[in-house]
């Protein structure tokens, strides 16, 4: 499905050898569209949704303003489509192991509020009001499967019938997010983790009698 | 130290009945900041930081904007200081039990977040990345104080060796800001309140034997 986001000749992109469609004669923009939410994504990593300009994303791609703006007409609508491309970006893969797995998806978190490409989720959260359009996007599509797999994570370990399971599910992200976004601090992500499962460990039957 | 802010004569205000030192002759702008924080104060409450306008503070506070802009350069510094002047509104006074006291903290949180008043603190969450000056008073002043007292809160109820005190300290803010803010969902904040002191319940040795 996904052609190399690397490839700079539109004629090429077009080519058989991509095993897409093509249409013979002029290669159309819409060839391009990998190339351009690969750009918005990084440079949504870089400096985040707030600063994140249509121009520098085009620059990026060594693609026409023009061409952005027929097919995304505001930078929601571009931010939305880099988003749902890059969906697995925001959520690794699933692990088999529920403790590995809440913690791969935690210092994925960690990395998207502090590390490299720390500028996301804090551009994100300050976008969220002013814009519906992509609120909905990051929640249908980011926060809602992300609680969703903490949740069956969490209900693994501790069983799906804990009274705390709500707010055990949705305990390390929050706490990721206040700290690094609210209270301003630099996130320790390992201690984060370690005091989750521990909190989780100490709620969970030690007789092995929890439902699987 | 407050004088009636809902008095609108500049002269009686800076006549002796305030209590206050009085000046001969015409009374200074200074006398009108009570006033005008307490207009910024109602508007950050029903409109947020981000559309927050100076000229509906002045045109509230029945102020001139010329006064406003003379002692408040800018937005951020009038918002700034209408935070530290009205700092007892977002924290409630401090009550003896910490279950309720800390019941008292989540749900003046919560109002703030979601109730009559509902967009002071999604309006500062979305201001903290632009205005840096704003964030460090909403951190110095608002987060700072907040997460002392529950810490305390919660340390005099699981003892303050517990393993887990900083996660539980921050665990009930968080998960109100993260569903409210992130998730986008409306809170029942009686389902939070009771989940988090049912989970710090769990945690707590029943045997009264926890330091005090």
């Amino acid at each position: 499905m996904l052609v190399d986001v690397k490839e700079r000749g539109g004629a090429e992109a077009a080519g058989p050898a991509t095993g897409r469609p093509t249409t013979l004669g002029r290669p159309r923009a819409e060839d391009r569209t990998p190339a351009i939410l690969e750009a918005a994504k990084a440079l949504l990593e870089e400096v985040g949704y707030d600063r994140l300009r249509i121009q520098d994303v085009a620059d990026r791609a060594g693609a026409g303003l023009a061409t952005l703006y027929r097919r995304w007409p505001t930078k929601q609508a571009l931010v939305a489509d880099a988003l749902r491309f890059h969906q697995e970006a925001l959520l690794p893969p699933l692990l088999d192991d529920p403790r590995a797995d809440l913690t791969a998806l935690l210092c994925a978190m960690t990395s998207k509020l502090c590390g490299a490409g720390g500028e996301v989720l804090p551009g994100l959260v300050a976008a969220l009001r002013s814009e519906p359009e992509l609120a909905a996007v990051i929640r249908d599509e980011v926060m809602a499967p992300l609680r969703a797999r903490m949740r069956a994570d969490v209900a693994s370990i501790v069983g799906p019938d804990n009274p705390q399971l709500d707010l055990l599910a949705d305990l390390g992200p929050a706490v990721l997010m206040y700290r690094a976004v609210l209270v301003g601090e630099d996130v320790d992500v390992d201690a984060v983790v370690g005091s989750v499962l521990g909190l989780i460990d100490a709620l969970t039957p030690a007789d092995g009698a929890r439902p699987r």
